[in-house]
């Protein structure tokens, strides 16, 4: 295999900056990608920086990756030369166990291999992610992406879409359903499409009045400023809330909005441990659950889904020398809704 | 009506003691019930002292009573004069809205009258409980207990039966199913004969050894005790926890032993917010929630089934004058595994 361009993060603390990659010579199963494209998630951010203290240096950080299949192992069935694909979060997991037979690879009881600072499943070989010129995967883990849509803003549906998407369709948000979107970001701007395309009554929870304009342009109906507006008047007011703040917050007015079997769903892990009233659950059989990404077969429905319905990220595209100005703007939400990088840039 | 014959607390502070009650003349719907025997509920304990900050004296406790009826209202179809009865931890409620159409009256959405120390409909006439030899009860909130069952084991079946009996109901525990029960006390022992009635698999997570044994008898496969043995061997185990212990614990412990999409409900609620770390939920798509009581049709369920399956609770009759002791003996967990007043001792 060629060396492959990349921008890798050497620690913790150093700027992310041109790195020399070798990929693995594709195996039978593999397919090799040349990137078009890779989105900007909060976790590369986090992963970049070590704050999960899980990060294996240099780091090459990206897990929305979007571009064309330029090679394919001798057994590879599901795709051909020139086909647009995608890859996400998962790049292999066990494929044997209860999970990964119902198809949900990212809740793996072995092991499931993240697409960038992980290890393979020999447990030894470390993952570099779609901030690169290319990538080899197992055919088993690659998407198929619809020529119909505009490729950077498929890109974060691989992360972003299909963590809003998989527990919308896993709590049925659907018709007669008021479903509460917490937090305006890259998950929750694509939370608040998948649901009102879904035909739930979305209201958007923000702190910013500034998104409003958005939130009804995306899908929203009602939209509530949590720092100006009590969520009290809403007591007992949604069926489902997808709460998609990762900082840490208080989750107990949130819950207090939630009807008689209403369940608030978390997709992000703030720093600390929660403060959780537990007769805020008691006082109507209300459910606290969590939900991580999404299986394989899910994602490309999701996939199939967005290009029956048009629907795609909001997207601002960047090169690659911008990344670290990204990340900066990334911290302050000054973002709508999510990088992407041209790996033409590169 | 007479004067009857009860016991109160005059202050949070002054031990129980004799009173004397004016029952409400009985209306059209009413039925009158000579009280043969009362469970004794750490509810009681709490609104005594008034724990809960909520309480109204004087105080008369008691939502587990059995008794026979004395009297009906010229409306009353439901009971005749003799028949066994029962009346549990709600005596009314608005009978209209969404929750109180389902027979989930523990949820009505505009108010719902508690046995004692709460209001009527009236919002003004304040309730006395079942610690008395006589209640006026609305036929609607009173249950039939089947002669062949002792009345004075059916007792508890009125709070701790119908509080453990609906959860597993709800989140169908049954054949093939791992359920754990956390603390073995009223609750935790009427849910491991429930548990196990239903076909399910059940372990008991107890901090004392004392009560092995008895987890077994009770219907117990298998016994954890968590003072000595971690809870990391039995991570991804269990289906469903029913979680009964409403002192401050550490919650995360017992998460991180559900399987993928397993649930946790919680029963009692701790004095302060709990920690929850949102990843634990995350990790498996795992869920916490809460019950509360069960509604007055489940409730009749409960009993019917209880009567079927000779299933009663485990009890220790006391005289009424005995009640400090009881609350004394309760607070230090000994009582396998409710104490019940005899009414006759009044």
């Amino acid at each position: 295999m060629p060396q492959v361009k990349a921008y890798a993060a050497q620690s913790a603390t150093t700027p992310l900056a041109p790195f020399t990659l070798q990929r693995r010579e594709p195996n039978s199963h593999d397919v090799v990608i040349d990137i078009m494209f890779c989105g900007v998630c909060h976790s590369d951010l986090h992963m970049v920086r070590d704050e999960w203290g899980e990060s294996m240096f240099p780091l090459v950080p990206g897990h929305e990756i979007v571009g064309r299949v330029s090679r394919v192992g001798e057994l590879v069935t599901k795709y051909k030369i020139g086909d647009l694909v995608g890859v996400g979060v998962i790049v292999d997991s066990c494929r044997t166990c209860a999970s990964c037979k119902k198809g949900l690879e990212q809740y793996c009881e072995v092991h499931w291999v993240p697409t960038y600072s992980g290890y393979e499943m020999d447990r030894t070989t470390i993952t570099y992610g779609g901030y690169s010129k290319q990538i080899v995967t197992d055919e088993n883990f690659v998407l198929r992406i619809s020529e119909k849509l505009k490729p950077e803003e498929v890109a974060p549906l691989l992360c972003a879409g299909i963590t809003t998407y998989s527990p919308l369709r896993h709590w049925k948000a659907g018709k007669g359903m008021r479903v509460g979107i917490v937090g305006l970001g890259g998950l929750g701007h694509m939370a608040v499409k998948f649901a009102s395309s879904f035909g739930a009554e979305v209201t958007m929870l923000s702190t910013s009045d500034s998104k409003k304009m958005d939130a009804k342009r995306l899908g929203a109906t009602h939209f509530i400023n949590t720092r100006n507006e009590s969520t009290k008047k809403y007591r007992n007011h949604f069926d489902l809330i997808i709460n998609t703040i990762s900082a840490q917050h208080d989750i107990n007015a949130y819950l207090a909005t939630l009807k008689l079997d209403g369940t608030m769903v978390m997709l992000g892990i703030p720093p600390d441990d929660s403060a959780l009233g537990i007769s805020g659950l008691i006082s109507k059989r209300r459910t606290l659950a969590g939900s991580m990404i999404g299986g394989i077969n899910e994602t490309q429905e999701m996939l199939n889904y967005c290009a029956q319905h048009n629907i795609t990220s909001d997207v601002e595209v960047i090169n690659m020398s911008h990344i670290e100005n990204a990340y900066s703007r990334m911290t302050q939400g000054d973002v709508r809704y999510r990088f992407v990088i041209d790996m033409n840039s590169l």
